[in-house]
């Protein structure tokens, strides 16, 4: 069973908007055994959607369109179905009741246009908004649907879970699918490419594996479709073990984990607490740290020192060090870790020191120079790290990498 | 002059990512006078990426693709596109030297996978690419052009601006047309609307005025399309500053310009470092004024004090001020702000509290309250702020407004 998604309106098409509509309408579909092959996007123009229509329905029997059903005139969605279909249009008494509930509570009455928006497709199921004003509708031809939400995201949410994804459901009984993401840190695709090579030459016709990379990470998506929903849980289950055994040291977690997550979990579950002492990266790391709900029971605060001045004030570097090796060095990344656990009394620290550029480069220390030092007041681990000349990417690797090292480090100690 | 985007791979299908390139590809394309009238996601299959391009060029001329260009063999993008023009693939000498140095600069060598990656279809004008191992390609054919990118969003953009961009304009060049983008932070769109409404109402035909709001910010983007460019830049001048004269206390820059680029240079102008005090913020203030290039020059260092005992030990908060007013109030942030302009030196300082949740509200002190204090010695203002539940926005907002805060108080006392 597959289904095509078209989302209609100009917002997206001029860049207005970032269309996040289709990945959650895509991945809700996915988890009912429904693949989406395509994602359309276009204006909202009866010939466009005409033309979508047709495409669409010539390799699929189920459409899922959002967008183009408010009140003003460019929203023409309605009407174009209806005559797509050769249906008429009728007051649909219902919708203007709830309507005008809507507006006595905001306190305000219906205008003309509002009874002009209650206007359905003769052909079309009605489905009921409880969070807005334009309903869904579902048409439904020779065994093939089309159904029409509201762009607004919360209100296509609402209609996808409470009305369309059940009918769905009873509509087109399908064949299952199933993911399992593996999400790796440390290492590049092809490498591990290589390192799981006979396991992806053995992988059964209905497993696919797909290598998505992104600044550092690689995540390892395995997709198994079949009749027999369990078993291919179990296969996948199976498969990612032989993963698991190729590449443990890169695998830091699954499906939508993130780094600092998983690293949240890890200090939650050996009551560490932690800190940071950050220069180059100039709080990136505690940013990223406290992004994770209930940080608040592992992280203590940070030191953000862009100066010599603070790394020698609040963080305790010897004059001498900063002097003889440099801000950028592994002896100050350790005394700034040294002095951290000091001053904040954590138990894990990270230091980080380096030259994010574009100015800052020496021969000997060029532009995405950088040292990590990573431990607690027993151990230190130190990472050096020659990176591009993109500021903003140097920044976010090391953030990544620095967060794996703590990864590393508990894990060690466990 | 129209094109399509043409975004390949099974992420976006499934739901595992959000498609952010398309929006950030029509944008460019529209302020190069390029109408983007469909973009579409599909499978990286050959039959899939052969029919979309078939669709594609049955409507446009212009044709942008994203994704499928990775070693690994679910990428197969550049098999397809090599047939579809009916060209051979040959190894590419120049993008193999590239590899070799980048993998070289990581300690690594480079496997036959990557020799494989080398092999480009012979037709098309290879796009080197300075931030990623996978070049982009250019295929022209009958006045026709097809664009390959690969899918990672700073790849892209790099290749967008450094040789996509270019190459579109020399090979199409259209009807001249001219932006000028005003931003504005601290009002909403339909405030600003009525703000400005007579010079929205009067102005020429030839020039569109949009509204762009995001989290706390609203950019005016006026286009002007015609045949004079310096005309229609001298009419945006005038138009521009009819804007400027109905709201000049919500404009803070132009174009691209950021708050932390602006206040980077106010502060540089102004001779004065700034420091900062981070709670619910998490680092991300420090983080956002050191993403700007040359910030040591008035950035010296912050604190995050996630914890009480941070607060006391770091920032100096009198733990009578904690106890009785809670760490989240005015009193707090000003105790704060005291503490690091003495401990931290700096001319002018921001501190932060609140509550970013999802956990910790109060009937009192719901989630989302927000407390900012921003000054020097001499002078402190203060800001409550009552946002809503979602953690990332409210850490985001926050943010923008504690740096315009510095903003008007550099410009109030200058």
């Amino acid at each position: 069973m597959t289904a095509h998604i078209l989302t209609i309106g100009d917002e997206i098409l001029i860049g207005q908007i970032i269309d996040s509509n289709s990945a959650w309408m895509a991945e809700q579909l996915n988890l009912k055994g429904i693949q989406v092959t395509k994602i359309v996007s276009i204006s909202d123009t009866a010939e466009a959607i005409r033309e979508a229509l047709d495409d669409a329905f010539a390799k699929t029997d189920l459409v899922l369109m959002t967008g183009g059903l408010g009140p003003t005139k460019d929203d023409i969605t309605k009407k174009t179905l209806a005559e797509y279909y050769g249906a008429g249009m009728s007051f649909h008494e219902e919708t203007f009741e709830r309507l005008t509930k809507i507006f006595a509570r905001w306190g305000r009455e219906t205008t003309p246009a509002h009874r002009e928006q209650c206007f359905m497709p003769d052909n079309a199921k009605i489905l009921t908004n409880k969070t807005g004003t334009a309903p869904g509708m579902w048409f439904a031809n020779g065994g093939k649907v089309a159904v029409s939400m509201p762009g607004v995201p919360y209100e296509m949410k609402y209609l996808m879970e409470h009305e369309v994804l059940p009918l769905i459901e009873a509509t087109f009984p399908g064949k299952p699918i199933t993911h399992r993401t593996i999400l790796t840190i440390g290492e590049g695709e092809s490498r591990i490419a290589r390192r799981i090579q006979d396991v992806e030459e053995n992988l059964p016709d209905y497993i696919k594996l797909a290598y998505l990379p992104n600044l550092g990470q690689v995540r390892l998506r395995l997709s198994a479709t079949g009749n027999n929903l369990s078993e291919l849980k179990k296969e996948l289950d199976t498969q990612v073990a032989l993963i698991e055994a190729r590449i443990p040291e890169f695998i830091f977690g699954y499906g939508k984990d993130t780094i600092e997550k998983v690293v949240g979990q890890l200090l939650l579950e050996n009551k560490k607490t932690i800190g940071t002492a950050e220069s180059c990266t100039g709080g990136l790391v505690a940013h990223r740290i406290t992004s994770i709900p209930g940080s608040s029971a592992y992280y203590e605060g940070s030191i953000v020192a862009y100066s010599f001045g603070l790394k020698k004030k609040l963080l305790n570097v010897a004059p001498e060090i900063l002097k003889n090796h440099g801000a950028v060095s592994e002896e100050t990344v350790k005394a700034m870790l040294d002095g951290l656990l000091a001053n904040l009394g954590v138990d894990i620290g990270i230091a980080i020191s380096g030259i994010a550029g574009p100015g800052g480069g020496t021969p000997e220390k060029p532009v995405g120079t950088i040292w990590i030092a990573v431990g607690d007041k027993n151990k230190m681990n130190t990472l050096k790290l020659q990176l591009g000349k993109s500021r903003s990417n140097t920044v976010k690797y090391t953030a990544t990498k620095a967060l794996d090292m703590v990864r590393q480090f508990v894990l060690e100690k466990a």
